[in-house]
């Protein structure tokens, strides 16, 4: 049984112990331990793996803001929608910002991928799009506390932006200053964003069951990292099936 | 490009060929074609292969009572609620008789798997579960002609059972009129149901629109068909990674 299913005390754990016990889910769970992240990182994958990569993430980095939003459209607190809403502009950009969606664009054009098709996801995996609407769908319905729990996945992501940042750049001759600007730019967002849902999920899981439903959706945002990459090794590493009507890299058509 | 994706005039195609369309679609993309079931069927599984996908369709199956109910609670049209409704009792069973869930029961006990650990659905396959809940809210969110229309797959489906249940039979010790009885009884079910739910698109899909829609939730209901038996076949095929916390059959403890 892992460490990370240890039973909590009907008054809950204490703050430390809490936290702590969020951490460790990463540290067992998040997808940097996963084979293709590993690949990925240290220059294993060729060009084809890249953009399945890239195309399919669209459908994460797409479906960011829209559960932002109902996050955004769950609380009555006027403050934490104040507090909230810069994400989704994080995203979505702005008249004077391009945001992070066009910056993942840049990094799709950058691998040789068509912006419109990508933009379609047409191509990407119906395991891929399963999983990124299973997040939309967990912000719709679960409760308040619970869907911003779902975005702690962001206290361990600083440490994978900069594996990646170094790993791209010193392995792959698309990357470089400007193909990489989303992670570059994630690196200052992140941890004011975690600082905040942290502190609010610290603060209002203030017993045993309440800090199991944080922990439950922290570990339903790392399965469904996981799975995404669980897909795309599948489709496009081994055994390298790829579902019908899903995108085919130019080395193997 | 695919003899599936051609182009449907705005008027509508005629009967006869939207529904030699639909029949394409099952040609090229139902699972009878995926690898995994050619395993199954071939009696090329392993013990816990079989089990792996007992455990992980049960997710499927627990999902269609919930899906006819969506699809109950979307139209104002009591004639067609009352014949849908049967389909919930098919599935979940009444006083008098166990219903399709408990026949599925029945064949998880016969390979060897724990009642309660394959209902908590505790150890199913993350994917499985996004694939199956994508089509619960498939069903809660499009309109009642694309959510009966998702429900068409039915159409290729007594062939795949035909098939099962000969090469269940020839293959694994575990297989018998008993624990084979699920798909004995969709047998006689499903051919009631499909003749149903394609006259009623046959019927309402009369542009070429609606035509588009109606095959577009095909294509939708046959990806998460396929997107599940992908995830089986990574996790306990090749390359053989079992994501963190699903089901480990035991001859891989």
């Amino acid at each position: 049984m892992s460490v990370v299913y240890r039973d909590i005390p009907k008054e809950g754990l204490s703050r430390n112990e809490f936290e702590e016990e969020l951490h460790k889910i990463g540290e067992e769970r998040y997808h940097d331990k996963h084979p293709f992240h590993h690949m990925l990182h240290g220059g294993k994958c060729n060009k084809g793996q890249v953009q399945a990569w890239v195309l399919n993430r669209y459908c994460y980095q797409s479906a960011i803001p829209r559960k932002d939003a109902n996050i955004l459209a769950k609380t009555t607190d006027r403050e934490l929608r104040r507090e909230w809403r810069h994400r989704i502009e994080d995203h979505d950009g702005s008249e004077t910002a391009p945001g992070g969606i066009e910056r993942w664009m840049v990094l799709a054009e950058g691998v040789g991928l068509d912006r419109d098709y990508v933009m379609s996801t047409r191509g990407a995996l119906p395991a891929t799009r399963f999983a990124c609407e299973a997040y939309v769908n967990f912000t719709r319905n679960m409760p308040l506390l619970d869907a911003i729990a779902s975005s702690l996945t962001e206290l361990f992501a600083p440490k994978i932006h900069k594996e990646r940042i170094a790993g791209l750049l010193g392995n792959y001759d698309f990357a470089n200053e400007q193909t990489l600007s989303y992670f570059k730019k994630r690196l200052d967002q992140a941890p004011r964003d975690v600082k905040f849902g942290l502190e609010y999920v610290l603060r209002e899981a203030d017993n045993g069951e309440k800090q199991r439903r944080v922990m439950d959706a922290v570990f339903f945002k790392t399965d469904m990292l996981w799975a995404q990459l669980d897909a795309l090794y599948f489709a496009y590493v081994e055994p390298g099936f790829v579902p019908p009507g899903a995108f085919v890299p130019d080395d193997r058509k």
